[in-house]
Parts: C-alpha cells; structure tokens; sequence
C-alpha cells in the first residue's frame, strides 16, 4: 500500500469536477498523494480511456490505485466496481473501460461496490466521480480492504480487443488502436506480431491506399517534414508517423479502422 | 491543519505562472500538499472564478488551505485578503472571488494581508499569486495563525449573488449562474426553490423564447441527442442539458441572464 | 534533498506520457513529490522551454530536482545529462535546453547519464521521458548522488543567449524572449539595460514600424482596451502589454524578433 491514487477521466480541467474528485480522496485519506494521468479523454470515449490508462498503468510503483472514470451511464443501473490484480486496484464503472487491464492481467478480481457505508452522501445520480469513486480510492489508500467495499462478480462488462489476424502467407490485418494528440496512428501490432523479413524492409503497410514502406528506430533519423515510416512506439505497439507533421491527417486514419501489413 | 493547499486561477497552464506558484509555496513549507482545481478559469473572470472555487471547496478536508487568484487589480491598491470560516482557509485577492463563500458560511473572519514579513522579496506589481498569495498559503501550512498575519476587516468586497425570486403564484425568476465546458447551464434554482407540481411534471421552464418541459433523473434516460431536459446537478443546482450536445448553443445562454419558471 | 520534482515538458496532458513519467519517478522514490510547471510548451520548441524553467526554478526550495523534456532528437545520439547547481538539479536532453540556467547560474557541473543501471528497461528508442529522464529524477529524489550517475563532461551543447546591444549613445538593439498566453511580449531588457530618462518618459521602444512611448507600474493603471504600454513584468524582464488584449496580435510580435529603444 503506497497511498497513490492515479486519475484517468474525461472531465477535462477548465471546471469544479477534477478538483471536486480529488477533494472527495484527500476527506477520506488525507495522506493520499494524488497523480493525474490525464482529463482530456474525449468525452464518453470509453476505448481512448482505456488505451490511456493501458499504457500507463504498469510504470506505477505496486499498490497503486487506478481510477478511471469515463461514464455516460452515471446513474443508471451500470455497477460501480473496483478491480485487482496482483500488483494494482482500479475503481471505475462497469462499462468495459478496464478490458485491456483484465486482457493483460493474468489474475484479476472484480468486485462491484455494494457499500455505500464508503460513499459521499448524497450520492448526486450525475457525479459518481466524486461521491463513489473519490471515497473508495480514499478508503483503499486509507487501508480498507477490496472485501469490505462490495461482492466478488464474475459478470463484469468486458469489450473485446482487437488482435491482428494473420490473412494468409503474406498477410495481416491488424488495428489501429490508438491515435495520439501528434497524430501518430498506434496499430495493436506488437514485435510478436511482425513477419521474418520485416526488419530487412521487406514489407509494406497498406492503409486508405496508401502504402508505408519505411521503417525507423528512432523519430529524427529522417529529416524530411511529412515523411511517413513505421516505428517501435512507446506502448509497444508499431506506429505510423509522419516526421514534424501528423499521420492521422496525411493519411486520414480513424481510431479502429483496418490496415493491412504485406509481406514482400 | 493539514497543509493541503488547492489552487484556482486564470494563469491557464502553458506559461511559467502556475509553475512559479507552487515554488512560492513550497519554498515556505516544503511539506504543504497542493492540489489543482483549475487554472483555466476564463481570464479575469471573477464570477466564474467565484462559482468553480464554490462548488469543490466543501469536498476538502478540515484545515484546507484554499487559494483563489483571478485579479485583475493586481498591483493597484485593491487589498490581499485571507478568509477563515469554521474549517478552512481562504487567500485571495479582495475583489469579491470570495462572495459565494461568504454567502454560504456561518462564520467568517476576512483579514488584510498586511504583514510582508511573510512575502517574496521584490514583491512585483504583477504577479501577487506568486509574491504574496503564494507564501502566505505556505506560512498557513506551516502553522502561522491569521492574527499574525494581518488586521481583521470588515469591509471587504462582497457581491450580491443574485437569488431566484417569486413573481406571484406561478412564476419563478432565477438566472443562470454558470456554464460548464459540456454546455450545461446551472441555474441559480436549488431544490428548495421548486414549485409543489415540479416533480409530477407540471411545470415548463422558459428560456429565450424555447419552453423545457421534461425532467430528468440521470443523464442517460433518453438517448435522442440534443434532447434538452432538467437535472439536478452534482453542485446542487437545477442544470439545464443537452443530451450528448450544448445546452449553452442550442439556446444561445449567456451567463447571468434569466430564466422564468412556470408552474401548470 | 527535498524530494520535489517538477516537470516541464511538450508532451500535453491528453495523452498518457506525463502519467507514465510520474509513476517512473514514484516506482524509484515513492516519497517524491511531483510539480507539474507545464506539459504544455509548443512542440519541439526548445528555447520556449528554455525560457518556462528559467522563469520558474528559483521559486522552487533548495534540493529540487527540474525535469525539462523537449527532446527533438530522442532516440539519436544526444546526451541525456544531468546538471548541478548551488541549489537544484536539473535533468534533461543535452539539447541547449538548460542554456539559460547556464547562463545563470555560478557554479554548474554536468554529467552525462551514463550508468544504465539507473534507467528503465527496456530503454525505448522514443519514450526517454520515461525510460531515461523519471527514472533518474526519481533516483535522485531518493538520494544517489551525481557520481553514481555518470560522468562530468565539458563539452554540454549550450545556445547563444541573445543580449540587449547599445548601438550608440541613443539606441540599443534587444530581442523578443517569450510570449505569453496573453500575448505579453516579453523582451531581454532588465532594469540594468534601461537608460537614465527611461523612468521619466524620455524613450520610444519601436517594434515592426509601430512606437510604444509608454510605461506603466502595473496593469489596471489603465482601463483601455488595446492601450499598448511597457511594464516591468514578473520574470524580471520589460515586457510589452496590450490591455485586456494581445500585443503580439495587434504588433504581430514574432519570437526572438528586434525592437528598438531609443531615448529622447
């Protein structure tokens, strides 16, 4: 137990909300040092929430509280949940918003939040970040156990995630899973995914007609403004750049859509 | 006392001026734990300012330091201020960020910040966030007590906030009293204001010319985008929402103007 | 050793990076205390970042470790270093970026990063933020000393500080330094540069063929919109204001650009 709590949500900062929440952890747990990974998920974008939290999650010290709070059904019957895994607690809506964590983690438990004895009262039916998800990440850093917040259950909303599918020989067809504010395209292909002559060039990437040929180890090793290539990203995922210029634009990408990787 | 410290300003978070802030405070008590609520309150906007700091302020624990500098007077002779009601600390510049506060406490002491032994040296006339709003927040996280810090006052600035009024029998007037970044429209109505019928539906709510008619529990019991309907929102005012759209566009609010509610 | 650590940076905060480089620096130290100054410098722009630091460091307490990450040539062959001054820490891309703490400072030593016993693996060809920069920072903030990190070097890439010039008895030739969000035009003109009558009114500062002949102690001194004026600004520098608008609109102010200071 470290007594840090992340926050992952898409309120953004120019409003009370993001203050509201952290407010909401410091009156339950004073000594909670409180990390925003980001507000500007687009709003209601479930899957961008997801990715984030995704790609940031495992660089925090073990015991770290996760607390994610996309959610459009904010006062409907969608459950509150806290789930574990061996080295982290997330805390958000049951709305598939932790998928990739429960696709990555080989053990997770998960836990809707039946006890409201830890919620702020009144409990609002349009800001269950301040008045459940504030208080049960203050009440974990405060030292509560998952047990005495809720029942174990095993109907949780989980989306499924897009793998790359191997076509034939010499193709696949992979994902873009991620575009980020540069407009560097992130695909969900890994290293793993990759064919035996992809790092001697003998390859292409075929995305809206388009065709990406290039592959670098690092971003200034070009220098040719616009230049399109292929990367290692920090996620670990292969990503399409354009040097100082975006991808997403050049090439007209949308967050899911298809591309294609050739063998030559 | 313990020594969390939140921040609401106009600085935005591109330049120098938060940044320089948080030093001012930390160098006075390394301890002092500061927390954002937002830097991105409309430049010189006072009443906006005044609303975001009114509606996180009560979700902090006891002994909160809170810091409010949107001011535009800076350097003139308008007085630094420090306000303490039964549990917490208020610092700001005195010209009315404060009103809402004074409003909505019981006990209020408001003290001129006139002892510069607590201040940063040269004290610019530009930049009193870092110079004296800063330290001073840092010297109440350290334990300095307001006696020592300045003389009490009883003239300090203070606006009327503008209350819904009953025309007659059936007609309400209230204003809108803050716009948020989705487009909703708060009004000024709490719950305590609403007309007996409210609740069965017999009531319309008129605004520049368009009539609302419906209420709402949550946000997601319609699905019809650009639905406009009522809410009670999460700072405890009656709001005025759009689904999945801008309440504020769709009717062209401004804040401050009048809203007239009807009973049937 | 106090354990703050603040971050100025180009990496936004819609993404997940600054998330991942916060809990790179609390996996090492989980005690360090993480200031963000701004995530928000124009991309790739050194010298803006250059300037932020500068103007915000010294507020910081004795023993603060300064992360500065606008890092154009990740993943090539630029340094990672680490530079000591009497009070602070400062870790960075040898890129110029710390150019101004250089320039301002007495006493610096700098080492190249070279002990990879201190980074996160695998070190990523794109991300050294993470990888490279919080781990360090977050060692540090733990107690490793500069020895244990690396090696002094010399030989650091340090730019050129633009200097106000007397061209003759009557004109002296500065330079653009900032521009803030408001549109303040900052130039490289301290109280030391000015001449004798300036405090008298007996100047003009000419920019882009328009004359500003006047100076005020602080902002509301006027009340006109657009009325250009010069005040002495909080970063210690004669900045150019519009009132309640943008000088770098309205004078079409460039970066770095001349102006002219001609006494009367």
């Amino acid at each position: 137990m470290n007594s840090i709590v992340t926050l992952t949500t898409d309120f953004g900062t120019s409003d009370y909300f993001v203050g509201a929440i952290k407010g909401g952890v410091l009156s339950v747990s004073a000594n909670a040092k409180i990390v925003d990974i980001t507000h500007h998920v687009p709003a209601h974008d479930i899957n961008a929430a997801a990715f984030t939290l995704f790609a940031a999650y495992q660089t925090f010290p073990k015991g770290t509280i996760h607390v994610a709070v996309v959610d459009p059904g904010v006062g409907s019957n969608r459950r509150p949940i806290l789930a574990v895994t061996d080295n982290y607690f997330f805390v958000a809506p049951d709305n598939g918003i932790l998928s990739l964590i429960y696709e990555n983690e080989q053990n997770v438990r998960v836990y809707h939040l039946t006890n409201d004895r830890f919620f702020r009262f009144p409990v609002s039916t349009t800001f269950h970040g301040r008045d459940i998800f504030a208080p049960i990440a203050g009440a974990l850093a405060f030292g509560v156990g998952p047990d005495e917040l809720g029942e174990e259950i095993a109907d949780f909303v989980r989306f499924e995630v897009a793998k790359p599918r191997r076509v034939d020989e010499q193709h696949i067809v992979a994902n873009i899973l991620h575009i980020d504010r540069f407009g560097n395209c992130l695909t969900n292909l890994t290293i793993d995914d990759l064919p035996l002559g992809f790092h001697n060039g003998r390859f292409k990437l075929e995305i809206n007609k388009r065709e990406i040929t290039k592959f670098q180890n690092f971003y200034s090793e070009t220098s040719k403004k616009g230049e399109l290539f292929l990367i290692y990203g920090s996620a670990g995922f292969l990503e399409i750049v354009a040097f100082q210029d975006s991808a997403e634009k050049i090439l007209k990408v949308k967050n899911g859509q298809e591309v294609k990787l050739v063998s030559l």
